[in-house]
């Protein structure tokens, strides 16, 4: 940590901040420069993060040296992981596709789609049962009778099931039907639905919060890596700006970047990120290529009849030959859809 | 709402969505000018909501015309609402100063900092017992030891309590100590939380998510209204922009912008939207002018030992200056602080 | 400027690094911490800007620590700066109101809104004879003829002139009729252009672009500043965010950072923040309780015949009224308008 | 366009409105629903963009149909276009590859530099000679010097050359040394300077301002268009947002998104989006798979001695690397590098 003080700083108040730093067992350094004095400060990260600096008097900022988050750190664990979902290996060589409705509508719609996308390569069933909108008069899903439907599907298809958890009470029905519990955008940055996401034995996918940083969406998944589950795959599915063309901006660079700070494997929604079916497949090449281990996309055959986000969800047809090209591109760069 | 055919839109595809349309009961006006034939679509509005036109072949663009939100809204009440908590009437002439700590840290700083703002004019408490931080090794806040602190300063003051609530389990607890129930930031598209919050008898105090619309928090607000709790007081708190001189930036237009879409009152919060108690008083002193309702705003006497957010903790002198400005402002633009 | 090695760094690395800091005469602190070691460079500042470190093996990060502007900050010149603009001084006491027509449209136009606003309190006279259009085929300003009846509206009501430069080779005009010379949020970054307002005898109206931090916004202000003309007055006019309820979104809170940061006078423009009429009031007041030194406001009395932002313009009894309130609230805080 | 009036409309109002629509000889159609009533304005499209409609009274806003561009747009030319540079066609099969040193630093440098790439298969040179630098402080460019060192690698190497224009006072120095004239993102809203190249007979490469919409960029290459110069390219080159591990966010959506309004090629900054090296390659290939015509790409032997941007700066080394990976994405998309 680097306190960096005002110019016109005392020496009563670099005094009293080098006591309490001190008294820390921490070890300050002070430099002294023509216009600014600045105090390196040494020692033990947590310790150091426990000084509220900031409101000392005499300081004008402070600036992290150290990472925020450990657990889930390529500093802390070196080599890619992988996260097991049933059979399917999340973050080797293989490119993972995770496929299906936006929400689960009816029995027969859910396996319809199931047996479609499984037909076409997918190896994990998405479809939310409890659906988050942002009106209070929207569709908000079928609730358990969808978990029971997507487990039906798993029965048919052999495909692992990922479906959204929105509220700590509903653990022992995911517990009971998903395989893989995610955590949507917009809960991101609720600590408490991660702190239980982080006691279940399930491996979970942590989308990245819309206007959330790279680091704080390791913190998230630290959240739930601190509680002892480690399988988490984390997913980039857009981030809000300013551009309207598109639902959100997709980051892409977010994969790289994730890729350099964490060993946990890295998804991308194009879905979400593109509110629009036309520009998908696009978005999913680009994230082949830009070394994601995974996507995560939304099917439907009848996107006119579908009761959520319709308008970005391709139809059987589109997805088989987007599956194509990607397999082109995965081994292009040596990874296999 | 209105329907934006594509150039090359074919006469079946057109017929198709007419069709769609007239078998919901609603009626479709075509109009069909030069470069686009657009469809306007008269009818009941939760009704229309349910098409998902944009699914539809031969469709660019579809455009609401409808403000989303309906409890909420100016047109559903006219008048401004007054939201009543304990005895403190929050919306009507006068602007209220809800104060406090950020983290209830301890019995002792409590009362001592519930007395201090008491007697510089403070109508309402804020204290968190739950704390929601974005690193899962921060301090998580005292939990109910802390809700009963509140309570005690409460006792001691007659200030009612306004403290976050994060977790839907926690509800007895909060109907037990809060009179105000805070939604935080960042759970304000937690909608188990706000349908929780909406089932309660306690006013809400709920505040803007940083990546939120205005429309969306009116969405997020309807959540609790359509639930039958119409006490919600809305907070403004800065949003998420590249700037970085500022945590956040506060949105100061959203407070007349809400003020004509809805009838609820208007609170503005410039701790959390600055993160730096040096210009915290420019920004209270705006948002009364601006019309806000009131603030709530962030007091510590000892801001260097706080544990959570000291940078941006007035201390007490800081804070009876402001006080003393807002009220000539206040008088300034016809309110009393 | 704090330079964070990487873990894997090597002795070599830092060596190299080290030798190439002492070549200029820097004198670089080497702090070694259990997970990261650290340079602190000490020394002359220009120099230490001239070494692209980050582009060195074995550095992690980078860090500035002092600002990078000089002449327009405060440690420059502690005193809060005054410009003259005709007989006007900004930046003083008074809180000014610069106020007119978006563009100049006609003569007759020019002569009666600037007797309007005069006699209504405004003391510069706004006004746009070429004018920055987003598309090709918009109206482009009246250009030379634009800018003589902004100045025979100077002759009547002895108010200065405040009018966009676009284009270097204008100069010779803009000496000829112009007062106050404004570079327009579009051209902000545009350095050519800000040399050339650099090297006039006029004082310059320095809009902040839309996605400009407030350093950089200094930094353009530094180039105008560093030809030699530092009678700069600093305009927040809003910022883009994801937002749509506005046009751009006011940055309030840039008013007292800027304030700190440096010694010149800055202005905000409510009206292209807001891109709408009914909330300029609300705006305005806010910027006078913020502690701006004026407002720069659109007024025109036919908006519905205005070629140009006709949706942002007050009609002159919305002026009259916030020129009234505003008088209040610049008294509450010690002002006059 | 559209015209939503105000719940409170009166019918004088609506008549007003009626009246001026059908004065300019366009065509209005009134749909009366329950809540609103709305107006569907039928005719030419610039004559009804000049109607300043969201300043009529009663009016609640204002929606365009149609594109605010034309010369630029698919439905005016439905068929890519392609640009030739110099013997370099840019648009068609071929993915291009234009690869340079930030800034021109020596000619020395600038023939070393030119002859790697050109080896390694890169088809056009970039490099500043004029260089817009956020400080006044900061190294410049070194100005027609530079021009001349480009023309020599030319000769060298056969490749065009590609070069910032800042002034359009510089028009006639251009033509005589570059091959395709750049406007940087920080004047892609210089409308003077777009007017000027636009009447040059150089191509053009316009790159997206970082604070611009995919519709405004567009904007931009009409003014080049309207001019009478259709040879523009467009560069997607990051946009700025909350996000700050990279420079700018690489809104890769922008490409499809472009392709389908756009007839004109589109290409991909990754240095200036990244602003790093170690993630170039990455957003390279994902530019490749999502559609790009081509990349122009930042490389220096010796980044840390660059006088600009090094950070972001490829070696040779890493170039090469990027270049033959490039080659195998494009081929499983059908192109060739």
């Amino acid at each position: 940590m680097i306190i960096v003080l005002r110019p016109d700083v005392t020496q009563d108040q670099v005094d009293h901040i080098l006591d309490e730093i001190t008294k820390l067992d921490l070890r300050p350094h002070v430099s002294t420069g023509e216009e600014r004095t600045i105090i390196g400060v040494i020692g033990e990260e947590d310790v150091i993060r426990t000084l509220p600096v900031e409101a000392y008097p005499g300081v004008e900022n402070v600036i992290p040296i150290l990472k925020p988050f450990k657990l889930v750190g390529r500093e802390f664990k070196p080599a890619n992981s992988v996260v097991k979902v049933g059979d399917v290996r999340i973050g080797g060589d293989a490119f993972t596709v995770a496929a299906g409705p936006c929400a689960v509508e009816s029995r027969e719609m859910t396996l319809r789609i199931a047996e479609t996308v499984h037909g076409l390569g997918a190896k994990v069933l998405r479809g939310g049962a409890f659906k988050p909108r942002t009106s209070p008069y929207s569709f908000q899903g079928l609730g358990e009778e969808g978990l029971k439907y997507l487990a039906e599907a798993r029965e048919r298809t052999g495909m692992p099931v990922v479906t959204e958890l929105m509220d700590p009470r509903h653990v022992p029905l995911f517990d009971e039907y998903a395989d893989m519990v995610q955590i949507g955008a917009r809960n991101m940055a609720n600590f408490t639905l991660l702190k239980e996401a982080g006691k279940m034995q399930k491996p979970v996918l942590l989308k990245r919060g819309m206007m959330s940083t790279v680091k704080e969406f390791l913190l998230s998944a630290e959240y739930v890596c601190s509680e002892g589950n480690m399988n988490v795959v984390l997913c980039e599915r857009g981030i809000r700006t300013f551009e309207t063309e598109t639902r959100n901006t997709l980051d892409i660079s977010a994969v790289p970047v994730i890729k350099q700070l964490s060993h946990l494997p890295v998804f991308v929604d194009p879905s979400h990120a593109a509110g629009r079916d036309d520009i998908i497949e696009s978005l999913s090449l680009a994230a082949v290529a830009a070394g994601a281990d995974g996507i995560i996309v939304e099917v439907h055959p009848e996107p006119e009849h579908a009761k959520s986000d319709g308008a970005q969800a391709l139809v059987p047809e589109q997805f088989a030959e987007m599956m194509h090209k990607m397999r082109a591109v995965a081994q292009a760069v040596g990874r296999k859809v």
